[in-house]
């Protein structure tokens, strides 16, 4: 399978698709990875762009297509056969339906508007939308699928046990669904989920070269406001999906969860976590295969509840503009921090798709300090000091 | 003049003071120079904050102290001897006082708050903050003094003819003035302006290596409207401070500033530009001071005439959601791009200081696009393809 001619790297293509690590090995920076690849992009836009190049990473631009395919796999993947990346497609455009459907419910008024693209040289996306809703400010939520290829450095830090001969650039596979959630009332919470799974060919030239694979994933809770009973019900469900395949998931990926939705600049949290995990594949593929079907699956019963009982809680202008402020802070933890949305950012995704993460609006006062002992104290202090929910 | 015994490197301290390359020569990149020092923080804010610690750079962290000094420069440099540094102090004190009194006079109702603080190794700043007046809906104009150290690879880098030897840690001193103004009108524009002084003193075990210091800056102008005598008028101020100086300062400023400004995942420049300069160092120091003064007492007259003019232009809620999505423009740009602030945020500066940048309210719509011909869609075709104004 080798790469399309003109060696694509593909990137997140949606918000927070796909982590840096999920190219290269935890271990790689961003740093020995980006600059490899030679950046000439041709955009079309109104008004009339111009060429544009830089020292980064190619990607090819996406096509708008008028209607979904069924599917983004090439036809050399052997469509449907059951492979690991065919049922994870599927598991995540299944996912879409369903949390689409049910957010749809719970809004009533909004409609998810719905873009999809596909790339020359294979895969594609589908961005469903709904801006403005009666329930809902703004919700995303995407699933992408990319062919790209990455420069043999990232494959041999990835792969230990590669021969010393220098490897070609390495052909990938990646897939997941992400998305993010912000509802109107400030007494209902944001939430972000993204689940996806990465694979690597063997090297052109290395023939007998191991085969990668991982997935990474997680699902986070943003309250402005502290409901216990809400975040308890969310972390307990998280509990679940994770203790049906290893006791040790939860706990390992909650804290995971915490370090990451970390805003160093503040030393605050951007929430009250959740799960986060990646690089995931010292399992069993099938096993991990299930246990993302199955937290994917259970966002709907961890979040649809609680916004349905938040979602017309009578607030004033002041709950208004603390939920504003700390939508601010989520805006802090996406551009600056968030490895799927930086890495987007540099490498030429779709940038509606990848700044659809972004509130429909947000605030940033000078100096804010909430009076110590308010619900707005309290929710600051969790975000600096995290608690364990359950 | 040795370092402090904590050889704490200051950063920024206030929005987009000192972009990185001011820590090192043009040539540098933020990587060489970030990872050298070790980061150890102690804060101290409401809820309780923990020790943090990072691998990046260590910075003393800031006193608030009640009244604002005469001077932030350390005894051991002279006060008011004369020196460049200390002129250029008084200076940016100077223009912080006349740009706020009339900045103020604008507005009429809105008042500056002013937070001043210290560093225990020297140095220090003040930051002045309208916010949520009748004319601006945030107005921060930020001084900084930083004394600090910086490592030796970028002064060796700096200084091309340093000998061989590898000297030490090399002190540095900084100053600068910083100003973002966010009026509350659509037709308004937003501006920006930023002059600093750099000066290393020689590296310790190399006493007979050079000195190096330089000068940058620029002010910029970021309407959400265009209208053209406003555009031609703030350039052409900018170009005669230009020109009393040096004939190719205007064209060769104009252009870096709108290479600079510049977001990358957007193809868009940030708004209409304006000039900016970095690393300006090969002509005579007394020259360039003064070049920098008549910048900074420029940005009054450039300024305050349009926002006198437009800040009562009656609006509608169509013109104000346009405005604030060329606000969340502006944030893009400042959290992904901008040195200054980037690297503020990764020394661990004063934050409030460094993000008073951003306006009070911003917003991002999925896939908005201007109608073709609208006066929206004429400002993002300039900001797409920057023009000749004068």
């Amino acid at each position: 399978m080798p790469p399309p001619p003109t060696a694509a790297l593909s990137s997140s293509s949606s918000l927070c698709l796909f982590p840096l690590s999920s190219y290269s090995s935890p271990k790689k920076t961003q740093l020995g990875f980006c600059p490899s690849f030679p950046f000439t992009r041709l955009t079309n836009f109104t008004p009339t762009r111009r060429l544009m190049t830089c020292s980064a990473v190619s990607i090819e631009k996406e096509t708008l297509i008028s209607h979904r395919p069924h599917t983004f796999l090439r036809e050399t993947d052997g469509l449907d056969d059951g492979s690991v990346r065919s049922r994870f497609q599927r598991m995540i455009m299944e996912v879409q339906d369903s949390v689409c459907g049910a957010l749809g419910a719970v809004d009533g008024a909004g409609k998810f508007k719905e873009d999809a693209w596909t790339r020359p040289g294979g895969g594609g996306g589908i961005s469903r939308v709904l801006q403005d809703g009666d329930v809902f400010e703004k919700a995303g939520v995407n699933i992408s699928v990319v062919y790209g290829v990455m420069p043999p450095e990232a494959y041999r830090a990835a792969k230990a046990n590669v021969t010393d001969q220098k490897p070609g650039p390495v052909p990938f596979f990646a897939a997941g669904i992400s998305s993010v959630l912000h509802p109107k009332n400030p007494f209902a919470p944001t939430l972000h989920f993204n689940y996806r799974y990465f694979e690597t060919d063997a090297p052109k030239d290395a023939p007998g070269a191991p085969r990668q694979w991982w997935f990474g994933g997680g699902t986070d809770l943003t309250p402005s406001y502290i409901f216990e009973e809400d975040v308890k019900h969310f972390h307990s469900i998280q509990k679940q999906a994770c203790d049906k395949f290893d006791p040790s998931f939860y706990p390992r990926f909650k804290k995971w969860c915490d370090d990451y939705f970390y805003i160093k600049h503040r030393d605050e949290r951007r929430g009250l976590g959740g799960i986060f995990f990646d690089d995931l594949n010292d399992y069993d593929q099938e096993m991990l295969l299930s246990f993302a079907t199955e937290c994917a699956n259970s966002v709907v019963p961890a979040y649809v509840p609680i916004v349905e009982k938040r979602k017309n809680t009578p607030f004033t202008e002041s709950h208004k503009a603390w939920q504003q402020l700390r939508r601010g802070r989520y805006i802090e933890f996406n551009l600056v921090y968030d490895r799927g949305t930086t890495f987007g950012l540099k490498t030429g995704g779709r940038i509606e798709s990848i700044l659809v993460s972004l509130p429909l609006t947000a605030r940033w006062e000078y100096d804010h300090k909430p009076e110590e002992g308010s619900e707005e104290w309290k929710l600051l202090d969790v975000c600096m000091n995290p608690k364990e929910w359950i």
